[in-house]
């Protein structure tokens, strides 16, 4: 029990008895805890994107869907743990050490680093640090990690083999994701705007605005996503004898839905615990952040439905989602730094810009099913052009540092931010672009990246993964009993499979 | 830098090094944080209504529920940083300001009303003051508003008109509703027991006990439901020659029972979110609230599918959800002001009032799809009543005033409270259902809130946006094998499209 | 209002201003919210049971088990509030009291203990004791109670009665683990770690290692479930007549997949949250559980589905998620207390044990039809083992005591600590099984415990809950249309219902 404090008529005695909390305490506790809580909400998207990819997907895919989005959790985690998450943080201590602003190389699966464990002994194997290095800011990192790789699994859904999405996803969440977090995130990295003053060399005076990652995370996603769509070619039947679009429907409008949802949802997390921390003032930045997020979301959502009732004449469920996530994806980079107003605005555009960036990629003769180039990379890029644009005071909330410049469309900023912001997008394309050429290539040049015409038919489920995604049968047999339902209808329809 | 106190054994330099949390950011960090959460728990009850009410309906009218759902949000978010919540809590500065008892007047678009912005600069539109001021209370309250708002979509769910949706949740969560809030939960509402004592006229001594919203919220969804169904009509075939009522059977049940686990996991945030604060004793009231919360659910389910098993002989799952969530409903009002053992009792009582109001509603030959309005009005009713029966000392835990008067059964009370919560619930009947007779009454003169039977026929999944909700194809080429599915169907069953 | 301590340098007056936090209220609002926090997260784990038992059973069955996961928390948290929780944590006073090692006595229905409410009035009938008793401590344990009640739900899945059901769950929920717990988490049991030194008798000196309950929950379940599928006896056609097991396809793999996310979600809650406390250095041991916990999910995960392509050649969404199950269920008991390394290890491990497992259980003609027990019996006894090996030093971060043995794979640590846990583990499998024997086979002899061969070809939904899960009719006319299918498809198969 601990006493108030006195009044001049208690003894001394009682007086002694009360205890404050430390701001010590008070910091790791609510610090750490919102790392967590928000940890758990990034991770929470994963069932997001599971059940979007899935209901959008057609039924004889769902399971694959669903087995590779539970997998960049699984496989994910061990990645990061081994490689990645060193890659991205693992810094340098500046006296010959590996420190470089170009990628990580300390921590490797929790392997102590150069001023880890102070209080070192036989079993103390990992650094506990402020913010990213605690265990909290490892797993809030590892989720987004997660994102990244996730949103490609879009992107080349209905035809990608197993081998070719286990190869891709180790290399995104290994190696090209934590390099451009090193870049921009770490307190190392070239385009970082948390950059040590004591990191060596002469790099550029203040980084990229990209809060909670329009660029790290969905720019690295979406260009990824581009090119691997690109390289593994349109699903059978996409595109027409003329070249024209034929539409593939999503097998599940109320997955599609609900996926939005979570993904919205477990956003709150992505993007207010980007903050990562709360004491100091932080609280003040998250909720304003969260309400950023939420009307970017309503602007996004807003410019999509009205675009498609616009352009289709009807008002369909992808294009409200899509618009949603475009405007959730725009405001990334932003959203700490610009007006509620600012936020919607973005939202808004975001979201036209999703819905033609979609219909451009189309033209190309690109199928991605998912639309998740349109969704993160043109997007992602957007939203580091506004995050270069909306920021009033960059300073605001103490997310950065006070000599940051702010947003061109403001009198007196000028355009260093937006400048800065422009080369970390282009910077990012260039990297993911290269390295997905490179992993992507090569994978189709040793013929281990596309299944076979025949499997594409049947859906990855049957000829992958042992039996179909659904079952209707009293008895349960299903598996069995669809292969002949397939083939039933290959016979009935007369499909003949085509030859690739 | 807070200072610390040193004992007098340790030499000053150290003790200068301590630094202590004041109150002021300790209540900052936690009350706000907390908002945040529960506002993100409320947030997913929207996801919790949409599976609820897609699996509901016959699946030709899923994805319009599921753009319904959503839209909630997106366009919700938009009305309610517009109007909404200036109307529910724009006070007035007393001074000759716009304050007045009936609806606030000052904030729209985060605009600055008359006293925030103590720190002005050109960048700051938005005002930041405690609890209902701050980002993360109107975030809170936003997803109440949402929450609102979307319980009428049940209630004219596979019949209404896109158009008629939109101008009926524009007015609900940028009128009606807000409405309401500013009577009970401003502190410048007439019938709020948080009025400011400064605030002008002479009005009711106590206000209303609606701790979550049996009234503010569900009361207010409610009796628009009931209104709008009774309006809108019942849907094709809903009753047979003799006015019975034919069964329509939900599409899908782990969509319904997902629902409702998403909504009572939200609810959490919906009940203990609704202290507004941790500091200052509010941690004890919200974990109270939660345990009254889980014990009405329980009431409720149990409540719920006992009966459906003595009037139809088998123990079916939307009584048992509908139970719960009529629980839910029912102990919001009191929760916080009534003992455990009260809140099981108050949740069996409302799981019967939801059985038996619903059977009445059909009575009525009005069409409730979901039965939002023996959930939400039946419920929300009794819930008031509650409220001012089972509050055993209304000054529990810091939630209300030491001078609240408590409930009629225990001794020495009195029938005050009782007397004013039951005013409340007629005056927001009185209230909605006059504005819901107006909107929907003019669009029903309008000739825009209805679809035609033939879109009733085929569904508004086909009629309304583009394609089914679900594919079953091979080749994804769901809609127009819909279609034809749709009008094979007619053909083969010799269904003719009736004409109204 | 707590004083400020000014230096010498300030006025007075402005001191006085200045208020800090007490430890007291620091330590009651952010351990008490860390509770309320994961108890929210626990209870969305019935969620992904839910959807993970309705996806894995048949279409037919499917509206069945999601009732029967309902049912767990509205029933459950009745029985936990009269039974449940005064076995579980229901004190002695040590002075004649009811305080015995093997069954808690006190608090029924929030009824005050001994010791409870020190400001005691007419309306106080509840005790709010630090962690275990405070309101948030009660809906925490609630959630894991109805955890280890929905374990066995799978292993009845598909024949038990919905009586049957009823009866098996009060028992679980409101006394065979309540007694469990009592045992290994209360401060009275006999095999428990924070055994209050003041309890009575002698016991052994250092308790169980069970962290969050690979012994307490899921080797209870998981055994209950065991010996439950065994007494029921296998579904009708899971054995041919050679006795060789003929598989039973998954109806919805996206239900499977989408539980087992939410699973692992609210796992977060589940481990982190067994810290019961943030304050006082448990943030850092939350945090790292959670880090634990997500490798530990990893490696079973890929020993799962590593496992299933070298056994049947393809990669199976089930043999994932069931990897990721027992990775987690494997880590429960040593996840606060061991390193990273060693939680990836346990769950690496303990995917494979879930593995084969399973198929000795189908080895030995027992029907389990989500592998409950394999998952919870297999993998939580190997956890209790684990939790004997990898302890590093039992106390780490403040979660054990400092005289608590360590792991024996460690030296210096010998093997008390194995010992202990393998004593556990076997005195639950003995009083579970026992306990399970009685309550399955006195509901076997008295006929009330499987429905008939009729109703389990037809399905529990049709016979049991009105009408089937699903309908795709365009009327809504499900439940008639669907027994005739139910009817036409045994007529056009010519199957006959088998009698028993």
């Amino acid at each position: 029990m601990d006493a108030a404090t006195g009044d001049g008529a208690r003894p001394l005695v009682e007086a002694a008895q009360v205890s404050y909390v430390t701001s010590d305490e008070f910091t790791t506790v609510v610090d750490h805890l919102w790392l967590l809580i928000c940890a758990f909400l990034v991770f929470l998207m994963q069932a997001g994107f599971a059940m979007l990819e899935v209901g959008t997907v057609r039924q004889k895919n769902a399971k694959n869907l669903m087995i590779k989005n539970i997998m960049d959790l699984a496989a994910g985690a061990f990645v990061w743990w081994a490689f990645g998450f060193a890659f991205a943080y693992g810094g340098g201590d500046y006296s010959g050490g590996p420190s470089n602003g170009f990628i990580g190389a300390q921590g490797f699966f929790f392997i102590k680093g150069y001023d880890a464990c102070d209080d070192a002994s036989e079993f103390c194997l990992y650094p506990i640090k402020p913010k990213y290095d605690s265990f909290a800011g490892w797993l809030f990192q590892w989720a987004f990690a997660a994102t990244a790789t996730t949103i490609v699994s879009g992107a080349v859904a209905e035809r990608c083999s197993f081998l070719g999405y286990v190869i891709y996803a180790v290399f995104i969440t290994g190696f090209i994701y934590p390099v451009v977090v090193h870049w921009i995130w770490s307190e190392y990295g070239w385009l970082s705007a948390f950059r040590n003053p004591d990191a060596p060399g002469v790099w550029i005076a203040s980084g990229v605005v990209d809060f909670a990652g329009s660029g790290v995370v969905h720019l690295v996603g979406g260009t990824i996503s581009l090119v691997a769509a690109y390289i593994l070619g349109p699903r059978i039947g996409r595109f027409d004898a003329t070249g024209k679009v034929v539409p593939i429907m999503p097998h599940n409008s109320a997955f599609v839905g609900l996926g939005t949802l979570l993904l919205w949802f477990g956003w709150f997390g992505f993007n207010s615990g980007s903050t990562l921390a709360l004491s100091g003032g932080f609280i003040l930045a998250a909720e304003k952040v969260a309400v950023g997020t939420t009307l970017a979301a309503s602007g996004g959502g807003l410019a999509g439905i009205c675009m498609c009732f616009v352009k289709d004449g009807y008002l369909d469920l992808p294009a409200l989602c899509n618009g949603i996530l475009g405007g959730l994806v725009g405001v990334c980079s932003a959203v700490a730094v610009a007006e509620p107003w600012a936020c919607w605005v973005i939202g808004f555009f975001a979201g036209c810009v999703e819905f033609w960036f979609a219909i451009g990629v189309q033209k190309l003769k690109i199928d991605d099913p998912l639309d998740a180039s349109a969704v993160h990379m043109g997007c992602g890029f957007f939203g580091l052009i506004c995050g270069g644009l909306f920021g009033t005071r960059l300073n605001t909330d103490a997310t950065y540092s006070a000599d940051q410049p702010c947003g061109a469309f403001f009198p007196g900023c000028g355009g260093q931010q937006l400048g800065v912001n422009i080369l970390g997008g282009v910077m990012i394309m260039v990297w993911c672009s290269g390295m997905a050429f490179l992993v992507f290539g090569g994978m189709r040049l040793a013929g281990i990246l596309r299944i076979s015409s025949k499997q594409e038919h049947e859906g990855l489920d049957v000829s992958y993964h042992g039996s179909a995604a659904y079952d209707d049968t009293m008895d349960g047999s299903g598996s069995a009993k669809y292969r002949n339902k397939v083939q039933r209808a290959m016979i009935a329809e007369e499909v003949e499979p085509p030859t690739e």
